[in-house]
């Protein structure tokens, strides 16, 4: 499978532990891990790669130009390497058609296989959206007058490479961001339910891109079906979003034991 | 390593989820598990067996009489085989000197070779005893007038068994359980302390039993040094004490995700 990353030096360790529970809960698979970056060291490469190679899988390197985002807000905790993904397919070999994009800040619990050879549809992406209430409203309102159905969270996306050229237009979203750059909160995301919300087939967040922070909420409004033995069992990828990281000192929550769990399993002593 | 484990059926799932951490996190060890137990049937015996086996360990029954105990109080939650670890002497081969009981509300997060090959020094016993202020001061009361230095948890008890061939008495043991029996809580730990306080050599509780209810607590109180990361890289023996168990519906606290973890590696789906 071709599982799709992008980051810089501050977040190889974060790679590393997100990889290594990919790998564990993926037992016979072996994936091509393609990294797109444009500041990563020589020797931090040579060091995932061997780390990749080592369980079985092998890194492919796609060094950018940050030229092509020159003009693009970085704002918050956000690089520019969250918008490689949006144009991804400029980078990518012509001979894939599908990449599973992953952010760092996920761990992989359970198989993707059935995420990834998921019948897309004819749509661009596939993506979960994060169905918290309060969220939802919010970011339909701040992306005012787009069409946007659901809000999409951009740190799982199943990509049809082959659609992505034919229709994704890097002019579209430069000007997208030139018009809107007040409004942007999270910049890929908006970009990606803006332009192409009616493209994205929806999957349930609580299997694909289970939000950390809500642990509470998924299983209230479940009637404690999703429980936490429910999670651990069927969610697939669950995604530490918002700004408190389980690697940074000071993080708290439900999941930060399995986190540092596979962290030790990613960096033994 | 030889491990001494005791339980009825109603802990054959607990104690797998606690044998698989054990046997993941001490590669390369290979155990022979002790199984002392009264009622678990043929055929509970047959899948336990084949479940350590299929790990590279193996178990030997110890199946024992419960009449032995017949006239020791049995209260809460607790069963008669809690006793069984008292007199384990008398079942266990002559042939091996040291043991280790655990409990099976337990998880193994590291290696136990250190804490398995320590100098013992003359004692009967290695435990850890709960430095949790309140626990401490009302079990020195209660016990009162017994000479108690610190109250010993025995959900982890390292024995030496040619020691306790020679000094353990069980009829010390009856005589002591009919004297107090309207003062016994827990009653295996109360008479490990009351009798044998004296022969106990104390190890760290935050290694070698944590109680995975009081993380906040061991957290301030060591300046912050045993937070997540350090417990999850430390601790060798993580002790769901109390009533609520991590196996049971409606447990909630900080180690739920990590041992819900274990627990599908132990019972995959």
């Amino acid at each position: 499978m071709n599982i799709l990353v992008a980051l810089n030096s501050c977040y190889i360790k974060p790679a590393k532990i997100m990889l290594k529970s990919l790998f564990l809960n993926n037992p016979g698979e072996s994936f091509t891990v393609f990294l797109m970056h444009s500041s990563i060291s020589e020797e931090e490469i040579r060091d995932l790669s061997s780390y990749i190679s080592s369980q079985g899988s092998r890194l492919e390197e796609i060094k950018t130009d940050d030229s092509l985002f020159a003009d693009a807000p970085v704002l918050f905790h956000y690089t520019k390497e969250m918008y490689y993904r949006l144009l991804a397919h400029k980078f990518l070999p012509d001979s894939i058609d599908r990449v599973l994009y992953l952010d760092c800040d996920i761990l992989v619990l359970n198989p993707i296989r059935k995420l990834y050879d998921m019948d897309m549809e004819n749509c661009l992406y596939v993506a979960a959206y994060h169905d918290i209430p309060s969220v939802k409203e919010i970011n339909k309102i701040r992306l005012i007058p787009y069409e946007i159905k659901a809000y999409h969270n951009s740190g799982v996306l199943l990509m049809d490479l082959k659609l992505h050229r034919q229709y994704i237009d890097e002019n579209e979203i430069y000007e997208f961001v030139e018009k809107n750059r007040s409004k942007l909160i999270m910049p890929d995301q908006d970009i990606l339910n803006a332009l192409y919300a009616k493209k994205i087939k929806g999957v349930d967040e609580k299997l694909y891109n289970y939000d950390a922070r809500y642990y509470n909420f998924y299983k209230l409004a479940s009637g404690n079906v999703w429980d936490m033995e429910h999670v651990i069992r069927n969610t697939v990828i669950l995604h530490f979003c918002g700004k408190r990281k389980p690697w940074k000192k000071g993080y708290n929550g439900k999941f930060l034991s399995l986190y540092k769990h596979y962290e030790k399993l990613a960096f033994p002593a």
